[in-house]
């Protein structure tokens, strides 16, 4: 392309996956064998160009013109169907899975970093093949061959699109009292009646058929979420030949109208309650039962930390983009003097505002996010790599353990970090950022959904710390200290200022092991989930510092603006932003009850 | 009114004007003898009743059917002139302007309390009068005798509206760089040709005449700020009996389209530039001179200075309500459990969110923010009032000297925490605020306009470190040392956990005042505005704990649960936002120079 590519920088990326993480050392595996960095860079190369051409030309658009339902049919924009269209028929949607199953067998790494160029430049549009995707590893995961087989193969086609169904009006976080009912019939199928709530892509004409993976109960089973079923409940019931038959009784009462991420249909789905749409005139949504009854949730699991690692990476994309944006905004608009030159003298011409040191700041912040980010998403993608290609069982479950401790990371760091760097974006714009006619404040409202969906942020908090930081005895911080360990192995190797960044990362990541003691010592899960958002930042902030660290150390001394850029990046987060957590720690460490001791009839 | 408004609360507004700012001393004065607090109460309940009445009942049709320009005409909603002939008729408009001026007399300070009603209930419609009061009070001070009469009395009436024309497409925040240019013509009056940007309630026939105040440059003048002068230009030209005649040559080019406020129009316009509205077949838009030529920067700063102290209050109010409806939504809406019982029992009741603790500190963190906010605006109001009323001149000027140093405070500080408050509002809703059905979304994409307009967090920062700490030797940070020095003495007086928060500050504040000092030991501009934005961010939250010390002061050792609920508040603060700072003093001690290094290729 002629110009650089303001969705993503491929610079970056290529430095992120090469120079950072090595991936090419993946290729030395047998189930990367016949990939290259030549494979992934042609990958790389088709994202942008279908994200540029197909995506982000109607990004807008979906804002502009969201999805609308006539009491019948749900309406979307034609360049949607077209851009899912030319996305499918790329095979870039089954990149990643196995070449049996119809994929090319990509690391995850390179799937991750493809598919967020369809993230920054349209998340409402690329949200569909998103929870395709997932969906179609659940399936291939848990499902019978059959079910791999009428559901999968279209999926990956882009034939068939789906959904995850879990929420209920009355069931939102707390899944135990998810309440839809599902009744086996003599042929083995079951029947389903209830009311889903906030079903991405839960309605539309973009695609065949959709095909719902509903969590529900079987009457009789235990209460709470260990009486949770996983069905598969297809719009259009699948014939045997694979032809669509009859609709199923799944039927939208409405759309929800959201502030962003309009492009994405968001519905309220009744099962089992509509008299128009009644298979063989019997009352109930047709379903299929997942593998064993009463496992749903663990089943759903498998989807959802996909889902969270992934929605990690749209609030990555939508924050990189947006930075690009504000950078070349930057660049371009001349406003006001430097303070040193005789500041007022409206004589001299007027300057780029990135010459002013405060704007250079609020880029410096998203540039630390933004590319933080990326690598804490690709860091996980490459874990999910590690379990899939490890040669010993012990790398493999030390790839798992990191892996659960970071997703409640992955999930929630981008998605505050990079949505107050949209916000900077907007900022750095003025009030240009703040009209319709740029593109940053459409991003910042997309992005302001990410610490909602796929488990709020306190839910993230409760997992982390309440979970992931105890479970095996605190089995997985401690292989997540290991890992940081080798790089601050190689920062004192380096010296001088690699040195000076590890022994602030090496304090910082002392206080995290100190303070998740600190808060487990008496067992009072009250007093020590107390602040677990406030953890929940901490730890990220740390986690984040680790990782620009190891970017540090990859950029060497180099001479190129890129490579300065990436130290300068370095430098910033070491200085401006891990000592935001001194006092989230102290808080902690303190064992605060505040919040905690807070009658509700004082607010 | 039966239910509590979710405007503001009442009670909070009447503890903070009579228990903790005490404005009944006000009444003493012979300035405001004739108002007592049931005045000041009787002004509280009409803009309660207005606002919630005309206000908020149309505050979402305002963001979903956004006033429009037809090529000739600006179309805005019937509810909105019905509202703003409403609130003109109640007197409020006026309220603080003296009698002779055909106002109430009322102090700032209620007057503040009184509009923010509005403001919460619907910012969009309320800027229209804000704009127009703060024009009025311009001419007040500097126009002449027949301007006054001509313009500020029927502005008064609600009949005129105004607005402040300062950006051009080349000059926003750049002042220096403002290009309209104004030429004087034998009779005394002058022609402006120009276009001028971003210009709130540009155009609308909301009123039947609209008084624009222009900043143009009289040819042959000073280059930069210094040969700024301002103008009156009226829509219509006023005969000398007040009516109205032809319609003068500034034109509206176009409506901007924004994310939020979109209530308010805002228009690009352009003056002497239009062919159709040329009075009296001479080129160029009719304005007079207000005050003396060259010095219309000077002026415009009156009006800015009080649209900052606005803007700020207009983000706390949308703070505000968003805070008490997210407080009422976590009351009422039930899901899961609490960790302590048997967590997933899925037989037991779900619990109102209010009750995990979580919840509770997105609400205490909330209303740490807006009533912290309204305190500071609240303070800076009556420091307005002091002003006017003081007995000495040494006590008059104290309290601009203060006024001065806390006015880039009381603008960005409420911009950026109050936003945060509708942050929090929105995931306290979880899904349900992120959706247009509820008003939170559009209290979050309305308040991100603050940090923007009437000078943006950036150069609040620049003013605050640049001109603010430092001028006349740093007298009005040590006005406002001593003024914090006196709630010290009162919080060492009370003892207990009084004097260890007041230790908390006492710390804080000489950091402040060590930093501003490092900052500017070498004289070098460049380094220490480098972080002038933190600066900003750091001494706004000392200067809030500050505002809270003095409130659990207030609150004494009350039972009720408002009195707990404010000290918890006030704990709140001290414990989990005061110690944010601690880094941002760092920061700014280490002199960094990250940013200021950065060279622009590298990003």
């Amino acid at each position: 392309m002629a110009t650089p590519s303001l969705l993503l920088s491929r610079r970056d990326l290529d430095f992120q996956l090469y120079d950072w993480l090595d991936i090419e050392a993946l290729t030395r595996r047998e189930r990367y064998a016949e990939h290259s960095r030549e494979t992934f860079g042609d990958a790389l190369d088709l994202s942008e160009r279908i994200a540029e051409r197909h995506f982000a030309t109607h990004n807008k658009k979906n804002d502009q013109e969201e999805p609308w339902f006539d009491g019948e049919r749900v309406h979307t924009l034609p360049e949607a169907a077209e851009a899912l269209r030319v996305f499918a028929e790329s095979g870039l949607l089954a990149a990643s899975m196995d070449e049996e199953s119809g994929g090319m067998g990509m690391p995850h790494t390179v799937a991750t970093a493809c598919f967020s160029y369809f993230q920054a430049a349209n998340v409402g549009t690329a949200a569909y093949p998103f929870l395709t995707l997932g969906n179609a590893r659940l399936l291939c995961a848990h499902g019978s061959p059959e079910q791999i087989d009428t559901y999968v193969r279209p999926m990956l086609e882009g034939r068939f699109f789906g959904t995850m169904c879990l929420s209920e009006p009355q069931a939102g976080s707390s899944l135990a009292d998810v309440a839809t009912r599902a009744e086996e019939r003599p042929d083995g199928t079951y029947r389903l009646f209830g009311t889903k709530m906030w079903i991405s892509g839960g309605d539309h004409e973009l695609a065949e058929n959709i095909v719902h993976l509903v969590l529900a109960r079987i009457p009789g089973g235990p209460p709470g979420v260990k009486g949770l079923s996983l069905f598969i409940v297809p719009k259009y019931l699948v014939g045997p030949d694979g032809g669509l038959g009859e609709r199923n009784d799944v039927v939208p009462a409405g759309l929800n109208h959201k502030m962003g991420y309009r492009g994405t249909t968001n519905a309220l789905l009744n099962f089992g309650e509509g008299a128009r749409h009644r298979p063989g005139g019997e009352a109930g949504a047709v379903g299929h039962l997942v593998g064993e009854p009463h496992r749903g949730l663990a089943y759903m699991f498998h989807m959802m930390n996909g889902a969270r690692i992934g929605v990690g990476a749209g609030a990555m994309a939508l924050g990189y983009t947006g930075y690009l944006k504000s950078l070349r905004y930057a660049r371009e608009r001349p406003q006001g003097r430097p303070p040193s030159a005789a500041g007022k003298d409206a004589s001299t011409p007027q300057v780029p505002i990135v010459e002013h040191t405060d704007v250079r700041r609020m880029l410096l912040a998203q540039k630390s996010y933004v590319e933080g980010a990326l690598g804490l998403l690709l860091y996980c993608s490459r874990l999910v790599d590690e379990q899939q290609s490890a040669a010993t069982e012990e790398e493999r479950a030390h790839a798992g353990l990191l892996l659960d401790v970071l997703t409640p990371l992955a999930k929630s760091w981008p998605s505050q970090w990079c949505l107050e760097a949209n916000s900077l974006a907007i900022q750095v714009h003025g009030g240009y950022g703040y009209t319709r006619e740029y593109d940053v404040e459409q991003h910042y409202r997309d992005n302001r959904l990410n610490p909602i969906h796929e488990g709020t942020h306190g839910i993230q908090g409760l997992d982390l710390l309440g979970r992931k930081a105890v479970m095996r005895d605190g089995a997985g911080l401690r292989a997540l200290g290991a890992a940081i360990d080798r790089t601050l192995e190689r920062a004192t190797a380096a010296g001088g200022e690699a040195e000076r960044l590890g022994a602030s990362l090496r304090a910082s990541w002392e206080r995290v092991t100190a303070v998740t003691a600190r808060l487990w010592e008496k067992g009072d899960p009250a007093v020590a989930l107390a602040n677990s958002s406030v953890y929940l930042e901490a730890v990220g902030h740390v986690v984040v510092a680790w990782i620009w660290l190891g970017q540090f150390l990859s950029a060497g001394e180099g001479e190129e603006d890129f490579l300065r850029g990436k130290r300068q990046a370095a430098r910033y987060f070491f200085h401006s932003e891990l000592p935001r957590t001194g006092p989230q720690f102290d808080l902690l460490a303190a064992l605060d009850t505040v919040a905690l001791e807070t009658d509700p009839a004082w607010l």
